[in-house]
């Protein structure tokens, strides 16, 4: 597993980490814009980001900036560099998979098309939520996917159904044509090796949580 | 920061990485029980998940469980003992600062409660969604939260206000004695030592598949 995931990352121009760093920075150095501020250097970032300056130059070496001596990197070009690299500011237009409470709710999250992703439709098997619209956003029976595909085609499908509809649903959506899984479940998906997945186990992370609560 | 990383990582019985992994095993192994397993090897957990079985049985190693020679790990066991540790079998509860459209979401996503979060009050600033209650849940001005706290003190704040005022009630929260932040913003919280902090940011996530997507 080791060597090939260390293959499948040498054909990507940048570390994962590295890579999910990067908004981090966004975050901060928009911040910065606000308040007016023309330059901002790696070690300021640092201070406030908690990771190395160092760190911080590296991973700006993958986008396409370059700090003046001194003063560091523009903050406008900053911006406008790491939302263009980052994706954030092209529509990606994807489909939801599993209108179920956190479907339904990330349906609801207008935030994910402030970052470039809009979600087009849902798609659930349930008579009650079909031909429903939730946030403007139509529900249509999963069988329906084949279709709108033929009509409007789109490569990125959010998986929120039940742990045990993972799998199924995935295989699905790869043969109807979806590149990039974003999958919500803790199930993990297998996906052939030209499919991208992204697993965010929001139940995970509370888990991590609760243990270092009980930690203290 | 490295050095201080590691030194407070082992102070905690069981590595993030680790603990990370055992909701994947944790869903799994419900899948087997709902199908009416008694056994379960790490072998065949790994064939499922893409973890090497060595790393799994590692992995289990934290919880209190040993598996027998040849058959492996009792599944009915195998839950419970991953549930508790995990904390999804206790309630805890939570509130959660800024009840915009991530926020609301969150309050919609009853999955939460499910794995033991419970999410009792929402605070905001905007008079147009102070008094209300969302999924039953009341949402109150900030302000009330000191109140609150001394009527009944929570130890657990999700924190979904934007960027630029996420430092600002994180501190606050911490001042009224929460001692575990959830931060769904891009931003890089600063909190003391002995405070828990768990950064979620789906937007990370939606950047790193959208590179992906590009590079494939």
């Amino acid at each position: 597993m080791k060597n090939q995931d260390s293959i499948i990352e040498t054909l990507y121009k940048i570390p994962e980490p590295a890579l999910r760093r990067l908004p981090w920075y966004l975050a901060y150095v928009k911040l910065l814009q606000q308040e007016g501020e023309e330059y901002v250097s790696s070690t300021q970032i640092a201070k406030k980001i908690n990771v190395d300056a160092s760190q911080i130059a590296k991973d700006l070496s993958f986008v396409s900036i370059t700090g003046k001596t001194r003063v560091g990197y523009e903050v406008n070009s900053l911006v406008k560099v790491l939302e263009s690299f980052l994706g954030f500011n092209k529509r990606h237009k994807a489909v939801l998979f599993g209108v179920g409470s956190l479907g339904a709710a990330l349906l609801q999250d207008s935030g994910l098309s402030q970052y470039g992703l809009e979600v087009i439709s849902g798609y659930d098997i349930r008579p009650e939520i079909i031909g429903k619209e939730i946030n403007n956003i139509p529900v249509y029976h999963i069988d329906q996917f084949k279709t709108q595909q033929t009509i409007q085609p789109i490569s990125i499908g959010i998986v929120t159904v039940p742990v045990n509809k993972a799998q199924e649903i995935a295989d699905y959506m790869i043969e109807q044509g979806i590149k990039a899984i974003w999958n919500f479940t803790p199930f993990r998906i297998n996906v052939p090796k030209d499919i991208v997945i992204q697993n965010t186990s929001l139940y995970a992370h509370l888990a991590v949580m609760f243990n270092r609560l009980n930690t203290l």
